[in-house]
């Protein structure tokens, strides 16, 4: 199989490699190691895009938004875009092309906002943007990146992608203002209002753009539109699935493999299902968060403490298995379309959100 | 003629009844009156939307955006996109009011986060929004409004007012980027140089958007594309001429009808029209300036003392002029459209730009 290791869909790509070799029959395997080619060259089409708008110099909204576009995420929502074109009838390289690239751009501009909302200092790896060129920037970044993203989806000449994404983007911004209001509070909350809460950020501020992603690479492949909303809920708890390792990862994650600071959510009173986990098995625990859950202030020494008694009951794991519950839910609805190698592929993409540390 | 006292473009329609009282021949007067109360029902109905959009208590980027639209600013860019839907043949007052309302809000949230971006403490004569809610709150009020102004257009159905829109916004983003990166070093440059900075952060902050509203209004009126190109040019001209009168109040505006803190402009460090000229008039004002224009740390007996020096050399006369010479350059372009009723009424409109307080 053919895999450019320039290209950072790797994770995704090592995985396709590696369902291509353990599934039969062989002539699937053939066509998925095709596929995994296909989507390898089209990850890396994403990914020079990308680089070229990392790489401009312009305004000081441009270089903020090229220092976080410099140092490349995982692509997982671009390679959704891409494979789901893969799903339907009619070659949509192009177009989906141009969405995959929107769905990168989109998740940037949130980071470079939610950044200065919540004073991260890292991001992928190394400094966050509005540390290096101040909050302002950032803040300009993010509006120039939404725009760039708008301005894509809008030359597909597809309206449905474009009122679907700025649905989208009033979802993100919405769950990005209840989890700012609620945050530092959550230990006031009944577990149930605490759990519908946090679904509700979670399906705002990722699994919406999931969503968005995987549909519009179905729409533009032609796919039908009871399919299109079959791939659209897989989306949802896909994105749900990646939020909740994500969540784990803060509380068990080496920072030098997620490349964000260990311990974020936790010290920004932020509501995370590890949280709501340990609030509910040991409620000693809300005791000693103080003011509730605003911990931004607290020593280093009794973050940790913490830490280790939310680790303690077992928060991480339950975690994971709350997150397996929704990749299985998203192998229910991927299962209602025709079988097909793209399909195939997302079953061990959706597997192997499961398994990802970074 | 009947105004409604309750609308907020109440600037614009006094001086459309007062244009009508002072113009002959009768026939047209009576048009003109006719236009203005046309106009007066149509602002009203912006008005009512934006109320009601101002009244919704959601979640916290709804509420610092509310905040903001609870305060009415002058209306103009909706005035621009409601007047000029009456230049061509076709009935257009459903879409252009969605048209209307969008460049409210793009206007809006540009405010919401300039004034993070400038630590703006007063907005609409009211604390800004960000002293009231936080700066994430004022960030996430800015995107939320910006979706709802794309959503809007995007259901007019016109592709061409949602690219434009977008590239509008792109303008907008850069120029204040460029403003946010020249802040407080104005005085480094040559007088030439700073005049081309200042128009082309005048063009893409304000101009852009008079632009873009005219452009649409005249558009969804079926006027043809060179008279439109046409609107566009006086827009661009009305635009920079209210920019300059904005430079000029901030130097000897009355604080409490502007609504915004007095020299705010010159204590933040912005290259302005009157700045610009004060310093190829009194070069000796560079010197006094500390850290060549930054004054945000400035005792307000020293910054008053600067600003009367920089008043002594009639800036802001000067300001005035400018602002006069691109308000007949507007005319000039106004011109190469046919004669009509709309047509005088935005003559009055520009010309009343000149003599505005607020």
């Amino acid at each position: 199989m053919s895999i450019d290791p320039s290209t950072h869909g790797d994770a995704v790509l090592d995985r396709l490699a590696r369902t291509a070799r353990l599934r039969g029959p062989e002539p699937l395997a053939g066509r998925l190691e095709d596929l995994g080619a296909q989507l390898a060259q089209d990850v890396g089409e994403v990914d020079k895009a990308l680089s070229e708008m990392a790489a401009a110099r312009g305004d000081l909204a441009e270089r903020a938004a090229g220092h976080l576009l410099h140092h490349p995420g995982k692509r997982i929502r671009a390679s959704c875009a891409l494979l789901a074109s893969r799903l339907g009838p009619m070659a949509a390289q192009a177009p989906a092309r141009e969405a995959a690239i929107a769905a990168e751009l989109v998740h940037a501009a949130t980071l470079l906002h939610d950044d200065v909302i919540d004073e991260g200092t890292e991001r992928r790896g190394v400094e966050a943007a509005r540390v290096v060129y101040g909050n302002s920037a950032s803040i300009l970044g993010g509006d120039h990146l939404l725009v760039e993203a708008l301005r894509r989806v809008h030359k597909t000449g597809a309206p449905a992608l474009m009122s679907e994404l700025l649905q989208t983007i009033a979802d993100m911004v919405a769950a990005e203002a209840i989890q700012l209001e609620r945050r530092g509070i959550a230990t006031q909350d009944a577990p149930d209002e605490l759990a519908t809460t946090y679904l509700a950020i979670a399906r705002g501020k990722t699994a919406a753009l999931f969503r968005w992603a995987l549909r519009s690479g179905a729409r533009l492949s032609g796919l039908a539109s009871a399919d299109v909303d079959a791939i659209g809920e897989f989306g949802e708890s896909l994105g749900l699935a990646f939020q909740l390792v994500d969540d784990a990862l803060d509380l068990d994650g080496d920072p030098a493999v997620t490349g964000k600071n260990a311990l974020a959510d936790l010290r920004e009173g932020k509501i995370t299902w590890p949280l709501l986990v340990a609030l509910s098995r040991d409620p000693g625990i809300a005791a000693v968060m103080q003011d509730g859950g605003d911990l931004t202030a607290i020593a280093a020494r009794d973050l940790s403490a913490i830490a280790d008694r939310i680790r303690a009951t077992g928060a991480a794991r339950e975690t994971r298995a709350e997150a397996a519950r929704h990749v299985k839910e998203g192998l229910r609805a991927l299962a209602q379309l025709p079988d097909s190698p793209a399909r195939r592929a997302f079953a061990a993409l959706v597997e192997g959100t499961l398994g990802r540390e970074r």
